[in-house]
């Protein structure tokens, strides 16, 4: 794993701020963890209203969290004053989202002018024990003189 | 498109049932529109408690709408007493997800016994048009012999 | 399918100039059937020396005409003057390519001044008859300025 | 990383017999370097003959010896007397593949009786320094029961 140096030395406050305005995440319950260059981690505690059929995480909510790793892993790399859009991403589902959290670490795996690849795995920790139940890759646009703000004020 | 013949008569009632236990549907306010063998829509109202930091819904949120109808669109080609399984799924977007509402149409591309491969297309329904956002490939996996119910009792 | 525009009205002579340039496509025998805008196809017969273990072709050639088709019918609708290159793709390999021939028909599903989507379908004719055996989902990123030509002369 | 126990003492052996019957691999030169339970390395000199219009690796041969390295990475780890299906890949290009030699090293990242899925990297080395180019992620079936021979005897 190589070592990012961020464009904006702001990069943790911007990553946290933009978190904060994704109005889904207060509605599941995601928090972010943790912010370094290039890697960004988000927590879902288990709640009965987050789950699919059997009463495992859903793959959409599992997807939700990594998305947002991902994207913000990118996002701390990006200058001051651009803002992220995720172009797309694939998530493979290795396991049951089974437990009582999910952990998503979002990684950049190569940085970019325009177009940015992450991956993020996700583990579901039950019982104390942290298991990885999703590998997703996703591919980022940067777009340079957009801040990241709600486009209506 | 071609026709597909559904293996369980209850088709129908049996992917309504399971869309009723997940509950992640109901937190988000997703409906359950259409169920045809092969093909499942999925509508989806804005709230602004749904969104990404520019005020659209959260790719997320757009993938979770995906993943169910395309995987609905599945299981209704399911034999009775078997469960589904997302195995994976890839989401591009093409489009921001701005709209009054989303509708996530899901429909079988390849059936088969252990295997069956889907895509959706997510439109965003602004001012009475509508767009599409986001296009998911997703495959899924039958699982004979296990109904679709909660592990749990 | 809607009917695209093509912005260079030369789309159809610099789509088959480039792949002309390809030389893969003259080692495995493939050749360009058909330029439309938006909308390319392209043909490869069966020869032993093309074949996975088991006789078929290669999950690797049907890639490589999937990712050639879906590119070029994204290239067919880029301005004059412009290159062409594959972001991601992805593929999902629905039965056995197994025939005398594969038919892959690449389609823009979304064009875009940086970012253009495509889709592909591969199918394989045997004795006759046509059988879809991969789909394929493509990201392509248009080169301004940069024209599509070898970087040495 | 995880060390895994192969179910089959002879992997190496089949794993590289297998090799030997994937005719596209003679017929763009790429060798099996090396087999180890669930990783294999693929390595493939460049040619003219196997490139796009820039004069690069084509993606679809990146893609075909990524799909191979990865496809034997997973059935190095299957048991005796079984075969090796891919469902589906995606690979992101993270840059051109422009060197002297490609490298795919194909890793598992979770095995499964039925299922298994894979990561690959490819890296071309260019006058002796190497450069990723490509990340694949892809989804193996296991056909037990079925040995990994040519159809038709």
């Amino acid at each position: 794993m190589p070592a990012f140096q961020p464009k904006d030395e702001n990069f943790a406050e911007k990553v946290s701020d933009s978190f904060g305005r994704q109005s889904i995440m207060a509605l599941i319950g995601a928090r972010l963890v943790r912010v370094d260059p290039g890697e960004v981690e988000i927590a879902l505690p288990f709640r009965e209203d987050l789950c699919q059929q059997h009463g495992f995480f859903h793959a959409g909510v599992t997807s939700t969290i990594a998305d947002s790793a991902g994207g913000y892993a990118g996002f701390s790399l990006f200058p001051a004053g651009s803002s992220v859009l995720t172009v797309e991403f694939k998530v493979n589902l290795l396991a049951p989202a089974d437990g009582e959290l999910l952990r998503a670490v979002g990684r950049v795996l190569k940085p970019g002018r325009t177009l940015t690849v992450t991956e993020a795995e996700v583990s579901a920790v039950k019982n104390g024990e942290q298991r990885v139940c999703a590998h997703m890759v996703q591919t980022l646009m940067c777009l340079q003189g957009r801040a990241d703000m709600p486009t209506a004020g």
